[in-house]
């Protein structure tokens, strides 16, 4: 028995999201498809260039959370918001599709963590993202008994960069673990891989994480290749399994011997990339909390990736649940 | 000369936008295609009935100021945001496109407005909105050499909801027409006009304003009649211009003796009607200010108006400039 399907736990950010053209990335040096950590005076530069936008609440792993509520499994979700205006709005948000949240948020600065992503004509997403009260994610924000009741716990791999956020991830795999529990994480960006790569090989390694979710671009700055079959050999020793997306070209399951090769679906028009892998990844998890075959799981992570991409926004506006009854694989 | 084709003036707020089903309106006691007027207690508890959201720059007015902008005419802003982040959020979106904003925050309580917007499956709107900040609004607040350099100040009849903020308007009309400006307004709401009947035709007969915008449920109520054409026959008496607006069926422009009927653009889908009008009168006002015909600046009204209903929020993603100019109305 659990209570939670997947617990996802990650930085908790309110996305502010502004369309703009390709000199404007280059003109202002952000590296496009990228998250761009930025500090607060450079969020209050960027923000004075940015044109008139819109917020909604993101974080990547609290897309996950939301989606994985969506497809109607039971979700749980840790992250920090600050005390103010716009950590009322995640709060609100991840908890109105039945997530359980419930970190103390911080009282006084920093303030709610937000990203400024900046969206080209082609639907790519890049991000600038100030990571606020989000640093202030500890071990003492980890609740226990849901790490114990959820049968998956997934994290991102962005919160290597908060300081005392992996301690807080380290506690959680002893716990789930000792629980029978499984750990996923994902590599969240190719440059986030550059940063913390040894330590990422490292939880992989010592069984600290089963399950791991890239796309391509992280898998091969994981072992700094620039083959993308030698990256999935080397995943294929180095975790459990792990579920690699290709964009348009799909994705790839690996589970020991195992290989899944999964189709994107049909897209008319991509509209927003932002929360693409946090999707497919909810997809995916949903399909394995509840037992589903590897093929299933990753078609279940095409279609949410699929429809989140054709909107403006990282969390799907229409429900999960029905998206996926429609296409025969609720 | 002047330094402002239009400036606007009204309820600084930010939307809270969700979709919800014809049964939430009902077992809400929401009035539908409404302005409700809600006070904080409400609001907490509306907001926690309400499904995710997400945010975007709204108020009447402010909406038209952002419209008139995109068309590329000098626009200006009056109206009282709170010195927090939504009023953050607020003043980074109307400046971003160009608007003159300078109306002083309030420091401290109450915060910023904001309007919960539920939108039902028919693309219908109905709005939530609790005034915070704006109630300060006042006489104060006038930039009189902006009031004195814009061709046209316009404002939204829920100003009368505030308590001083007609103080500030009386002042701007006499101001505008001693430099021989002309001065708009929008009826705003049908209930609106049931609130403040007798001061808004005081306001068309004393010649303080010039210009008046409304739907056809408006102008019905000002004269509390049912019959469209007896509610035409009496604005042609009681003001110099009025656009009326008929959704799908277009509008029409009475001056003196003239009269105008505009077709609506053809609609593929109604997303979310939320700034229809606001967008309407902004066309209008561009077109006037510029000196075109009756009907360019009606089918530039409903121009923008169609194009707003055709995405989520108030204020359009895209250039206005761009589409008069595909539309041949530039």
């Amino acid at each position: 028995m659990s209570r939670f399907d997947v617990l996802c736990i990650g930085n908790a950010i309110v996305d502010i999201i502004a369309r703009c053209d390709e000199a404007f990335l280059v003109d202002n040096s952000i590296i496009k498809g990228a998250m761009n950590l930025i500090d607060a005076d450079r969020a209050e530069l960027l923000y004075s260039r940015m044109g008139p936008a819109i917020e909604a609440s993101g974080g990547s792993a609290g897309n996950t959370a939301a989606g994985v509520a969506s497809f109607g499994s039971r979700s749980a979700y840790f992250g920090k918001v600050s005390a103010d205006q716009l950590g009322k709005i995640f709060s609100h948000d991840i908890r109105a599709l039945g997530v359980h949240f419930d970190t103390k948020p911080l009282e006084g600065t920093p303030p709610t963590a937000r990203s400024m992503i900046f969206v080209t004509p082609d639907g790519e997403r890049s991000m600038n993202t100030y990571l606020g009260a989000c640093v202030e994610l500890g071990p003492e924000d980890i609740e226990a008994d849901v790490v114990a009741d959820a049968k998956i716990t997934y994290f991102e791999g962005y919160l290597w960069d908060p300081p005392r956020a992996k301690d807080a991830i380290r506690q959680c795999a002893e716990i789930a673990h000792k629980n029978g529990r499984e750990m996923a994480m994902t590599l969240s960006d190719p440059f986030c891989v550059g940063r913390y790569r040894d330590e990422f090989l490292d939880l992989m390694r010592s069984g600290t994480i089963d399950i791991v979710f890239a796309n391509a671009d992280e898998a091969k700055s994981l072992y700094e290749t620039d083959n993308f079959e030698h990256a999935i050999a080397q995943l294929r020793k180095d975790c459990k399994i792990a579920a690699i997306t290709r964009s348009e070209h799909g994705s790839v399951i690996i589970r020991g011997d195992e290989r899944v090769d999964i189709d994107a679906i049909d897209i008319d028009e991509v509209v927003d990339t932002t929360g693409a892998g946090d999707l497919y990844a909810a997809g995916f998890l949903h399909g394995y909390a509840n037992g589903k075959p590897l093929d299933v799981c990753g078609k279940l992570g095409s279609l949410a990736a699929g429809l989140v991409i054709q909107q403006i926004g990282p969390r799907p506006l229409l429900s999960l649940k029905d998206a996926a009854e429609k296409s025969k694989l609720g």
